[in-house]
């Protein structure tokens, strides 16, 4: 008895060893200030909450279709079309887990073994590990730092592709970095996918995570929604990221297939916290808008003190909740030999809590800068001035 | 752009077009009395509920760790343990979004594309389907009928191995026979393993659905721990299928290669419904014992009308909540040209739905005799007797 080979090319997220450091430092007595978490500490709106304990006392507890309840399906299909300007039918809406699912689902769905997908680097180490996983070729492409931000290197995306290639994850929104596209930046991804006639992976978990300004999917541009997936999810707008909700978007030969896929993989996605997905979309959205009042300020804080800080850069994205700061002359002034290292002393020194870039990628050739990323998304704006105020204090100190 | 080959491979379960007759059926006025769900339609133990409302009341609306909550992981090494005279550690415990993911899970892990995994047939669609998925030969073994219900063909178990053989699923308890090994069976499926260092896919979901006797797991025999994976679900006995909770148990390795694919496949289960499988697990058991009595008169009822119809015989199995009668000589005196035109014929004449055989596999060369699968978890009594009081005048009438 062996396990099977496959698994050796079965990725994961490292990012759960940054919990776990945290964690045991935590239990020798140390205060922490996380960082780390991809996670939100607010609460789901109490309105979503009773949606489900209705669904409960009306009896939908037992199964339910693979692809998801009508209402949901119905609801996301208008939403998610109304806020991109196209239009979806519900067959192509197939509800999931979480966003996450959409993720492999895809994958077994356009991916042959031995063909190519373009993703992000730094980018959610799952792509990869799913590109790899299924027999691919993961081709990672990268973003160069700008006055205000980060952009693709479209250079390099195009020099990736050949025939080989089959499809391209996207991430506008981007986890850790931050990042948005320009109109330029995302027409130009589009126009790399239409000309090599590429399937598109539009990871949008972050579209209505935002603080100003409006979200532009690429799926809206002329001749991409017949090929563009659309991964939506409601862990992030709605505090539910331990409900396991979400959707995949896109054409119908795709969708049908991943129902398959969710027929054989789960048989439904939770029959009660559908119906919850459902207020979520039709509902109040006092609760939900609330939080984007406290997730910005928690930003503008971060960046106040960041800013500050010797040997640090960072900017301020309007949407996700990850800063994604340049630290590598803080890591010098301290003395790490690396960014691994300077997470380890900043725990140690100040209790603050991160994962760094490699947490979300190989570094790619010459990649000169380090990175770390700080999520604002689990500890309170007073955490957050006096943690980074610690770290101010460490790094002014050394 | 062209969809991906291995989805050629993929199967389904067309069980779900029996549902769709059926509703058809009903939506043009006519009376449907439903066999043909394996779901059950008693509610969820109220305390299970309550649990799920505290912890979401407590803020487990967040992520949790892929494997599970440590409370559960605990509870079931315990519970599941202990009703099999076995010691299991917590994290040989992996949590999953129902009991069906177990199946590809175990797939995943344990077999390379080209070898041979033997499955049973008739049995859940979902063997089969997800073996050819992954590359592996899907070898299925039969069952022979006997005076009290059903054996496995151990004979030709033995001939299906081969060197490339790795592993064999095993669903004592059975889905859709009913049918529950010996131990003498039992043991001779664990011999079959041992000697031919297979590892075993014992799908358990019924285990504890039984309304006499005790169950025995193949687990629990000298030699099958450490090369068998049971697959739990807390679907049938709670009345929780759409609540999706359920577990995969088995050797540590095995155990370890399911998170990672927990991690990748959709970051972690439910995280408040994990509550509810707690309180299923240590909490009041009236409930759930209650609805035991509510199917063993159920499944009464069914024998004792079924007896009565000429043509049809059936067996009354103590576990699960399926009925497998013979119905080959029904079929010929309704004029039925097969089992599914029998069914067809069935539901415009007499509004009862149900599977029949080919639901759940292939026939087998030279199977002879023709079944249908009944349900009774998804109908009350009085309807019961009702409509299959129709059948048996229909078939009399004939």
């Amino acid at each position: 008895m062996a396990l099977a080979s496959r698994l050796s090319k079965l990725g994961t997220e490292t990012a759960f060893s940054v919990s776990l450091a945290a964690a045991e430092w935590g239990a020798k007595g140390n205060r922490i200030y996380p960082f780390h978490l991809g996670d939100l500490n607010l609460a789901t709106p109490s309105n979503i909450v009773e949606a489900m304990d209705r669904a409960v006392a009306d009896g939908k507890t037992g199964y339910c279709p693979a692809a998801g309840i009508p209402q949901l399906r119905e609801a996301l299909a208008e939403d998610i079309g109304g806020r991109r300007g196209l239009v979806y039918s519900p067959s192509q809406v197939v509800v999931q887990p979480g966003g996450k699912p959409v993720i492999t689902k895809f994958i077994q769905s356009v991916m042959n073994p031995g063909d190519e997908v373009l993703y992000p680097n730094p980018g959610y180490p799952i792509y990869e590990s799913q590109i790899e996983y299924f027999g691919g070729v993961a081709r990672s492409y990268r973003y160069l730092p700008t006055s205000t931000g980060f952009r693709i290197d479209l250079d390099q995306v195009r020099s990736l592709i050949n025939p080989a290639t089959t499809a391209i994850i996207y991430n506008d929104l981007q986890n850790p970095i931050g990042a948005e596209s320009t109109d330029d930046e995302r027409e130009a991804i589009a126009e790399i996918a239409i000309e090599n006639d590429l399937y598109v992976l539009s990871d949008e978990a972050y579209f209505e995570m935002r603080y100003s300004g409006t979200s532009k999917s690429i799926a809206s541009l002329p001749g991409m929604q017949e090929r563009t997936v659309i991964l939506y999810t409601f862990s992030k707008k709605f505090a539910m990221t331990g409900w396991r909700l979400g959707a995949a978007v896109g054409p119908q030969e795709i969708a049908d297939t991943i129902v398959k896929l969710n027929t054989n993989d789960e048989s439904c996605t939770t029959h009660f916290v559908q119906y919850a997905g459902v207020e979520g979309i039709h509902g109040d959205q006092t609760e939900a808008r609330a939080m984007l009042d406290v997730l910005v300020e928690r930003r503008d804080a971060a960046v106040d003190v960041l800013a500050g800080i010797k040997g640090i850069t960072v900017s301020a994205p309007e949407a996700t909740f990850y800063l994604f700061p340049d630290v590598t002359e803080a890591m010098v002034a301290v003395g790490a030999a690396d960014v691994v290292a300077f997470a380890e002393l900043a725990l140690h020194n100040t209790g603050v809590s991160f994962c760094t870039r490699r947490h979300f990628g190989r570094p790619q050739p010459g990649e000169d800068r380090q990175y770390v990323r700080l999520a604002y998304s689990g500890i309170d704006t007073a955490d957050i001035r006096e943690g980074l105020g610690l770290l101010q204090k460490w790094i002014a100190d050394a």
